[in-house]
């Protein structure tokens, strides 16, 4: 008798490995690749991190730890609201995580059930509407545009509710910065849609995971503007700890006991070499700082030079290390479109395919955390291509 | 307006918790414990692991990987089954995990829909029935005891199916060497199971992680009498790398795609460290296999001194590093036993209920893999209380 695969784990691939997977044989075909696709810092964690790192193996088991991680690190989140933030978030609201991906898996499954509906902008983060989907819940897109800086709104979400009144929402999520567009949510949009979920008890969860990276002016937390929110935070990007699989979350009250659990059950604890080492990020800033003004430098170059290459609208971009690029004058097919440009200049980029199932033909999304003269030498190969 | 907790997410949280608060307390106030109530080696990972683990932190960025794991890891499992269980598994087939806590979440969301019943011995590691749970699956119990060796059966199996012929089973969890009870599974009885769930179109998911810690005779692995099981394994246990949280799976063809996507989504990648250092383990068995002699010495310790302080009933314990005591000439209440065993003794134990919400009341496991002093002291503390 022939065994089933459940529907719920029938996921879509990310196409961003199968343009890795071109580039990987590109290169092994004597190309130079340009790696604009990738979603990771190109740094190692910073010196600290790794002595701290060293230090520990030396000295401690690596064995289990507390489901919520150990208390330094957790002390350390609490120091690094406080210092960055101006907010006094209690010790028992921090819990640290395997990467943020453990966040989104234990805040869905702890305050959706299955049937649920969640809102939240397309494009976005594929895994959100994946995780979503795997656990029964219905994810619901927020189709926003350029004219939205790609960011739900009231108005957005009224339209919604409009339209389907008999479809309430649960619950919203938000990221700012975004993935893909690298745009932000200031105090104010954050306030008006934190409002808004709690005037119809919908549970907002914050994507924080790129603050730090900013270019104008600092991210706001939910934190600020709401006790109920969940925030999802991450090591892997301004902090720049990509494999070490560490993350935070800031519960409210109402959620941490059963996130605990789950988390036990689900995790038994997170890396604890990583938790160590990771107590040590937050005295890193002067490292990490630099990355930053690294990225900044990148973000002028190609807002600067890609337009002579036909790129001409794209997102603003407050942080992250994103451009989020309409290409619908050049083709309506962006898989195509990256890939022909990956053979014919080497460039590799992702696809909107991955961000926006039904738009993202007409966009692609270039990262800039590579080096500034890799940037330059990309956008001068694209601005060839396109005139030549 | 007050938000929900999903009903899904309550999960109770694990006794031996507690048992560990209580015995964090008794040490402050100065009393000695020792540690039999713990489910993780008191070794630190061998001395090559931790070479590579350096060297790694000096080479590599430590970013993320693909999803299935590094190929070197890869391949040293396969070299693995080839060497010790003379088995030729292709690499395709190989998923590194993020522990084997990974694993069961992404066997389970792939093998079972929301409403399937999903069978388990009872007593049994907690994490099965509650991960289950909160993913919409029905755990059925079934209960085994001394007589069964707390193993499942095919008779135990036509038992359910005939008490509650509309209620099929979709999969059954196997565990050998077990967790609580030690108990292993011959190839026959192994056999047995497959075939029995092969003419039922039943998913066989098989949890290998106490491995290699066997005191009579090798554990036999699922892969050897079935091409559809899932094998999940760990790099917590005999490599004694718990904090890692490295584990792996052996995937059955027709699974190897979903999970992998569901992988990408749910974990990204597994830690990359751990990853680059655990790619070292299967070159330390001799060290590994000193804790194993260390383990066969606690064990034959506390099976000639545990009946004298009245714990007469246990199962054999072919493997792992636990001892499953009937106290029900003791009490009826486990957990009250627990706490009074460790204010008088400072003796640390779990209590049954952790595996068996019923019949774990008239249960306790003893974990023995400390040093063997401590499991003499311990010996000599629990015959002088119940004797004194």
């Amino acid at each position: 008798m022939s065994l089933k695969i459940a529907r719920r784990s029938t996921i879509p691939p990310f196409f961003v490995m199968e343009v890795m997977r071109a580039a990987a044989e590109h290169e092994r075909a004597g190309g130079r690749v340009l790696h604009l696709e990738v979603g990771q810092p190109s740094t190692s964690a910073p010196a600290g991190v790794l002595a701290a790192a060293r230090e520990a193996l030396g000295r401690d088991r690596i064995g289990y730890t507390e489901a919520l991680g150990i208390l330094p690190l957790r002390q350390a989140i609490t120091q690094h609201y406080r210092h960055h933030h101006g907010l006094d978030v209690p010790l028992h609201r921090i819990m640290v995580t395997t990467g943020s991906s453990a966040g989104f898996l234990l805040a869905f499954l702890t305050a959706f059930e299955p049937g649920d509906r969640v809102a939240m902008a397309s494009p976005g983060y594929p895994a959100y509407r994946h995780i979503l989907t795997a656990l029964g819940v219905t994810p619901v897109m927020l189709p926003t545009g350029l004219e939205h800086r790609f960011q739900p709104t009231p108005a957005v979400l009224d339209a919604y509710a409009a339209a389907r009144p008999d479809q309430p929402l649960a619950g919203l999520i938000v990221a700012s910065p975004s993935n893909p567009a690298g745009t932000m949510l200031s105090r104010a949009d954050l306030e008006a849609l934190a409002d808004y979920c709690a005037a119809r008890g919908m549970r907002l969860i914050s994507d924080e995971i790129y603050h730090r990276i900013e270019y104008h002016q600092e991210a706001v937390t939910a934190l600020a503007v709401s006790e109920d929110a969940v925030v999802i935070n991450s090591f892997s990007k301004y902090y720049s700890m990509t494999g070490w699989r560490l993350g935070w979350m800031v519960l409210p009250d109402d959620m941490c006991r059963p996130v605990e659990c789950l988390s036990q059950n689900f995790y038994i604890s997170p890396p604890t070499l990583s938790q160590l080492a990771g107590t040590a990020a937050f005295a890193c800033t002067g490292e990490l700082d630099r990355h930053v003004a690294r990225y900044a430098a990148n973000r002028a170059l190609l807002l600067e030079t890609l337009p002579k290459a036909g790129f001409e609208r794209m997102a603003p971009a407050d942080g992250a290390f994103y451009l989020y690029a309409d290409v619908s004058a050049m083709t309506d097919d962006s898989e195509a479109f990256c890939r022909a440009m990956l053979a014919a200049t080497g460039v590799a980029a992702t696809p909107g395919i991955d961000f926006d199932p039904e738009r993202g033909r007409q966009f692609v999304r270039f990262s800039f955390c590579g080096s500034t003269d890799d940037m330059a030498e990309a956008a001068q190969r694209l601005i060839a291509w396109r005139n030549g």
